[in-house]
């Protein structure tokens, strides 16, 4: 009979998930560092809402992703939906702006999309996109920086062994075209797409069964996608299969081209691959294609996949905006980094703990700590005077590297107790010397 | 008769709005600022889902916070909102995953909320929030903390001339227990949290007519409320005002404490002020509170408000989980940089922008972007071979401060000309010495 109000049961909404520090810390440096290398390509951020007209987000409407789509009337009545991705709002948003922000423009947006699809293992109903484009461009340049800016990005991230696969649809358009098959070729790719998944025999047969290609058709399809070497090679052997189409020969140049320039741009060009098996199902897709497979961990698949397209935004103008861009995939690459043990467990957002024990002086640590911050190095002070190995067993659960031990004997002498708290070693250092210790430990 | 589908208008709905890199570049660097110096006080990352079960975020229900919740059915059937703050999902979180997490709990949480209140100028339906707290201590050393932590961001963001103005509401609380009137706390807050707004009359007025106080009664409170001076100074009147209330005996010595500590932890004390007047409308608050004005623009209200609250997630669980926090009211903050002139127009991510317009050298243009990049200065390539002077206009219209122009000759010679493009100055630089003669310009 207590007064007291029935608890409410915290929990989430199946597919949602809460980012506790330990997941979170690894997340946000990892988009810290995708922006800052956007920013080092002349990328500028832009955001744009959550909620949009429905009419704007289904466009032409129909296919998966728009029935997944969170959809209701809001409080004046409007249709309206949740974004599902960010390309289509950075249509709209083109189409809107473009007038005004001129050509090419190269924006990134990170920001999370929403889609109720079947929860299941390792899908979320709400994920992190984190985009870059180059648009209101047909430059070959734009579309080596794309392969560079993946480039830098994956080494910025620590990765040393990755491979950027290059395709670009023209090839296989041109092995089409000379095989007579160009009004297939939707066709043909939706069943190419799946090569990496059922194997050669499989996509062959559906090739013939499904599409309708002859026995000869599908090998020199098969042929193309299963080439491989160097890209000179790859090309080699590819300019066979184009014969004189036209739009072969302008994929077979670009190619060329490109890897190219990543070399002459000083890149590591091991970590380029040019391969014809990738398709990226899309049709949008027109020109060059790019995937980003770790070496170590290729099961996962492409960690950072975009390429070339004619036209972003046709269906809310009339201005043709051709550009390039890729799409980073950040759960995913988290996935790995944990799995290839890349990221230190931790929960501990700044290096260096101070534990408060002496009674009466909390000025005196405060001091310190706003010392040392005030050199760039960030302290967390524990807020009571608890016994310090209470406190320092907190540090040690958060995954702090270094507490500052100082009691009543090092506040008179001027030292500090430095103690690593992955060792336990300890070591007393003089205040004055103290920032120049720590920057060489952190 | 054409076949083409009409196009789409593009339009946000009334209340959301796209970010521009001019709007965004700034709104991203305040963030991270912010994020920065939250970290370096040891406060951690979390994020929590922008849908809930609106069980969970109606709460108790009833205010009209909560009319203004999107709330929809989901796919699933069930009964689904976004989040309106940051409070209520970090509330639920923390019920959720403190056991796991241990105490004291310091998180920082940045992220968009969505109401559906009435559109009006500088007022929008989406806007972000950027937070943090300490649960799960009563130190005072936690409400010494968040002082600096506010002191520290408004620094950090460039700001001189702010104060940070600190009351305690067991003050007021004593002050109404002297005069018998405990109980009309929450009537005598909502009258007295209109100060600001309506002058001393008006409230002495409602306090009176409204919530029934007494001629003699009214005048105390209001002098209570008006009290100027040092904090020393506003302590010693105030003692007279809470007389022998146990409550407000509590709040001035805490108050004593706590401008102590802000000046042994070395921070300017002249940024703080005590101010009685300060109420925070909230029941929720009952300790110390904060609230953060600019001295060249007081009239746009608090920038940087919060306080200390006893029980964070009583709702969800039966652990209780005191606190203190603050709330950065970032587009109000942006709005006053803006007017303070603090921010620089614009529209570009990084220092350099090299154009490009030898035909045929895109290699060497890239090698020398990548190489200034490895030192860590972000250069924007334009992608296409056009004339030298529409790039660069297209450099000055985004804001880039500085243009290497690379033609034939200084391809040759080994050198870069380095153009200001506020001033039109112009000086050769070796390759050799361009890096370090770039970072001192930067």
């Amino acid at each position: 009979m207590s007064n007291k109000p029935t608890l409410i049961q915290p929990r989430t909404l199946r597919g949602f998930r809460d980012f506790t520090p330990n997941l979170m810390i690894p997340r946000e440096r990892l988009i810290d560092t995708a922006k800052r290398v956007y920013r080092s390509f002349g990328f500028s951020p832009i955001d744009t809402p959550a909620l949009e007209y429905t009419e704007i987000l289904l466009g032409k409407g129909g296919d998966e992703t728009d029935k997944q789509m969170y959809r209701f009337e809001d409080q004046g009545g409007r249709d309206v939906g949740m974004r599902f991705d960010l390309t289509i709002p950075f249509a709209r948003f083109a189409a809107q702006h473009i007038g005004q922000l001129g050509t090419p423009f190269k924006r990134y947006h990170v920001g999370n999309v929403w889609r109720g699809e079947k929860a299941q293992r390792g899908r979320y109903r709400e994920f992190i996109q984190c985009d870059f484009d180059t648009i209101g461009t047909t430059s070959r340049t734009s579309d080596v920086e794309t392969g560079l800016v993946i480039y830098e990005l994956f080494r910025a991230l620590g990765f040393e062994r990755f491979t950027i696969r290059i395709n670009d649809r023209r090839l296989l358009s041109g092995v089409l075209d000379h095989l007579g098959l160009v009004e297939r070729q939707t066709d043909v790719l939706r069943v190419l797409d799946k090569l990496g998944k059922v194997g050669p025999q499989k996509v062959t047969e559906e090739l013939r069964d499904a599409v309708g290609l002859s026995e000869v058709q599908a090998a020199d399809v098969l042929r193309f996608a299963g080439l491989s070497g160097s890209p000179a090679e790859i090309l080699g052997e590819a300019r066979e299969l184009v014969g004189d189409s036209e739009i072969g020969a302008a994929g077979l140049e670009a190619l060329a081209a490109l890897f190219e320039s990543v070399a002459a741009a000083g890149a590591d060009v091991s970590r380029f691959a040019l391969d014809p098996s990738i398709a990226r199902g899309l049709d949008y897709y027109t020109g060059v294609i790019f995937e980003t497979f770790l070496d170590d961990l290729p099961e996962i698949g492409s960690c950072c996949s975009g390429g070339r397209y004619d036209d972003l935004a046709s269906l809310y103008t009339k201005e043709k905006l051709p550009g390039v861009g890729a799409s980073l995939g950040v759960d995913r690459l988290l996935a790995a980094m944990e799995e290839l043990k890349m990221i230190e467990e931790t929960a501990a957002p700044c290096p260096v703990f101070l534990p408060l024990f002496e009674k009466g002086r909390d000025g005196d640590y405060l001091a310190l700590a706003q010392e040392l911050r005030a050199a760039g190095i960030g302290v967390e002070v524990y807020p009571e005077p608890k016994k310090l190995g209470a406190q320092l067993k907190y540090a040690d659960r958060r995954g702090f590297p270094l507490a500052l031990v100082v009691g009543s004997s090092e506040f008179s002498a001027g030292t500090v107790q430095v103690k690593d708290l992955k060792t336990g070693e300890k070591e007393d250092v003089a205040r004055a010397d103290l920032v120049s210790h720590l920057r060489q430990r952190i």
